[in-house]
């Protein structure tokens, strides 16, 4: 049974959503959302099913080659290794991937390098729960406080929580770890919706879907912000009056302000009651997120851009925000997540994941079932956030049932693409691509 | 006169440092000191002193392939761009190379997206102080207050450093800029050299360097640290006994530690009087280097990993810093390092850069130059660091005497490196590398 990762694919797919404007925002005007995608071959001999691990990093286009190469520049630390199967292997591979010196240097623990590391781990946390037959949630939600406590890297964290804390916090949330497991499969996890609240949406667009939003069974809605005050103010007010004063409606800046400019924007928002704000500013800037919370009556989220588990940490120490946004691929995968769940626990902050983009809806609702069943022991004031693009790609799409998310059922990540999808969409030599080339040039 | 950038080459140049344990610290034992290089050609006809820009990212070895292509992604904003010569020219091209969406997604700025932005600004202020026949450090030094804080992104920056508070600092500094540059010319810019410290360095190699250092002028060395506390204590007590107390030694744990360790480890120190302690944690831990200068007597100093303005700007918010050390290449180039020494002197903390690596002395000593003509007005309780490594390799290296910088007197950002020297460490073709595979096959 000693198999072997004998090859590491690396996939460069980009979906020409800038077309359409989904996905559009203050800070990101044309997103082509783009996945460098990562596959683990082994000689495991079922060829399929238990012996691939697939990954990848989100991007929103242009630099996806660049993620693509850092990838590859992990290749040395994987092939040729043991199949991950056990807590202990998937800790060893997030240290080497995250504490080999040279690399660590382009970091550090941020921003390509550190993606990539993610896109490795989490197409290892794939295979090893296809290896076990079970659902990331569930593989997770097996292990023992110690095994989920071996796989953190404390570094950088204790003075905020221990290795032993982290224990407590797990086996406070022991017992019971079945029954709300069962609890998941009936009910499914709390969730919402961005999809009505694009910036290059019309007002009416922006009304139809917002009802329709509703009526799907979601009780919070997300809109975009950040252009134009009296744009936003005017949005918002439709929206709220769309869905009445029963429904969440976070609203989110992409980044979009300085401190000062937060503070009015959303002093001039609050009267519409947002249920909270999404990166205001700078995600690397803790003492502004404080200043933003402490300035204005709307409470802060923030983290689909937050580098690593020490700037969360450090979120979480300065009472900077309301509600910690994990986002599935933008740390070192589920390991580092991991410790951001157990950051969260321990200061008593709800985590309401990121989603979106290509496949990160598919990934991050696994960590917020472990996080219930295991973690926090809770959802209340928790809802993962769900965008309707591009699922048809994937071979396990989610599965949202009454504005909740339903249980993965199928052994892994959800994570897998589908092979005439990674093919229609490779850039640039894809037919997608190639289409658009010709169609580009015969335009001249 | 309106002559183009015709041409953009990238070259992953690597240097087999490893072999000597020269650059070896606590978290890097094995750096091979590496650039990702770029050049900008033009269509100007003097072919070489003026029509080039060069710049280069600094990494200790594997990954420098990423930052190559990351360089390459750039390409589209600089090609068929008019040849950079004016403030303006060079503001315009920072926010084009960080202001791009889909890229900006892959930090934001920070990583390796950033730092090839960065390699880019440089070459293009190589090519830009070369067009105006000045070496970068009087080409700054000639522009107005105006023009300075034209070229500052302040996005993020202004709950600490408003436009107005910038133009203020500068114009304060203006009267006496002349004079203060004549100084320079005359006396050059102290230095401090790290040579004598290296962890990888025995015993005698660290005494025999360090009374040579002192022999040669330096008023100040340093040691790496966060091996092992007992070593740290023999290697300091050692140090101080060969240069006496008249010579300031620093110490650099290189982000060793966690805060605990880092109080603990300088307490034990302290008694040898370390001048400051430089990256005690994690670079992106505001709140613990505040919590490290809080908890110990040892002066605290970070910079040289910080990815970008909003790190530095919470640094100083927060009182967590004595020294700022910013490094050349790790930002987004001359233009953000700009925003970084205006906000140090709005906070009134000394500017000492991270040097060393493949040409970092030799960008860097341009910048603390400036800011003594032009922004701090004094080189009170400032250094630059100095590194004896690999400065044979470049066309106009870094001349000190008597532990001083001389002033750079040639056009440019002395960042050229010599033709033969980059085809001779070309990686992984280059005979240099030829050599060593070659050897290795053979020894198998």
């Amino acid at each position: 049974m000693s198999q072997t990762v004998t090859d590491f694919e690396v996939h460069d797919i980009r979906f020409p959503t800038s077309e359409q404007l989904d996905g559009s925002d203050a800070m990101n005007p044309d997103p082509d959302y783009s996945a460098a995608y990562v596959v683990l071959r082994t000689d495991a001999d079922d060829s399929g099913a238990t012996a691939e691990g697939h990954g990848f990093c989100f991007t929103i286009g242009r630099g996806n080659e660049v993620m693509a190469a850092a990838i590859e520049a992990l290749r040395p630390h994987v092939t040729g290794r043991p199949v991950p199967r056990t807590a202990a292997d998937l800790g060893a591979l997030y240290r080497d991937l995250t504490h080999d010196s040279q690399l660590r240097w382009l970091g550090p623990e941020k921003g390509v390098m550190h993606m990539a590391a993610g896109a490795v781990i989490n197409a290892a946390w794939d295979l090893a729960a296809r290896q076990a037959g079970l659902p990331v949630w569930e593989f997770l939600a097996g292990m023992t406080p110690e095994e989920l406590v071996s796989l953190v890297d404390f570094r950088y964290l204790t003075d905020a929580l221990t290795p032993d804390e982290a224990l407590a916090i797990l086996r406070a949330a022991e017992p019971g770890r079945a029954e709300r497991a069962a609890v998941l499969r009936t009910e499914g996890y709390p969730a919402y919706t961005t999809s009505p609240g694009w910036l290059g949406y019309s007002d009416d667009k922006l009304v139809r879907l917002a009802k329709q939003a509703v009526a799907d069974g979601f009780t919070q809605i997300k809109l975009k912000v950040g252009g134009e005050v009296g744009d936003d103010v005017r949005r918002m007010a439709l929206a709220r009056e769309a869905v009445g004063p029963g429904v969440r409606i976070a609203v989110d800046a992409n980044q979009r302000w300085d401190v000062a400019d937060a503070v009015a924007w959303l002093t001039a928002l609050a009267p519409y009651d947002p249920h909270w704000i999404e990166e205001p500013t700078s995600p690397d800037d803790i003492l502004g997120h404080a200043a933003v919370r402490a300035g204005q009556p709307v409470k802060v989220a923030t983290g689909e851009h937050v580098a690593n588990r020490v700037v969360f940490k450090q979120l979480l120490q300065a009472g900077a925000v309301d509600f910690v946004q994990i986002d599935a691929a933008r740390v070192a995968g589920v390991n580092e997540n991991l410790a951001i769940l157990l950051l969260a626990a321990k200061y008593g902050i709800p985590v309401c994941p990121h989603a979106g983009g290509v496949g990160l809806c598919e990934l991050v609702q696994h960590l917020s079932m472990f996080d219930y069943v295991a973690v926090a022991g809770t959802w209340e004031d928790r809802v993962i956030e769900y965008v309707d693009h591009l699922h048809e790609h994937f071979v396990d799409p989610v599965v949202i049932e009454n504005g909740r998310y339903t249980t993965p059922a199928a052994p892994g990540f959800s994570a897998r693409m589908r092979p005439e999808s990674i093919a229609a969409h490779s850039y640039p030599h894809g037919p997608v691509w190639q289409a658009r080339r010709i169609e580009k040039e015969e335009g001249r």
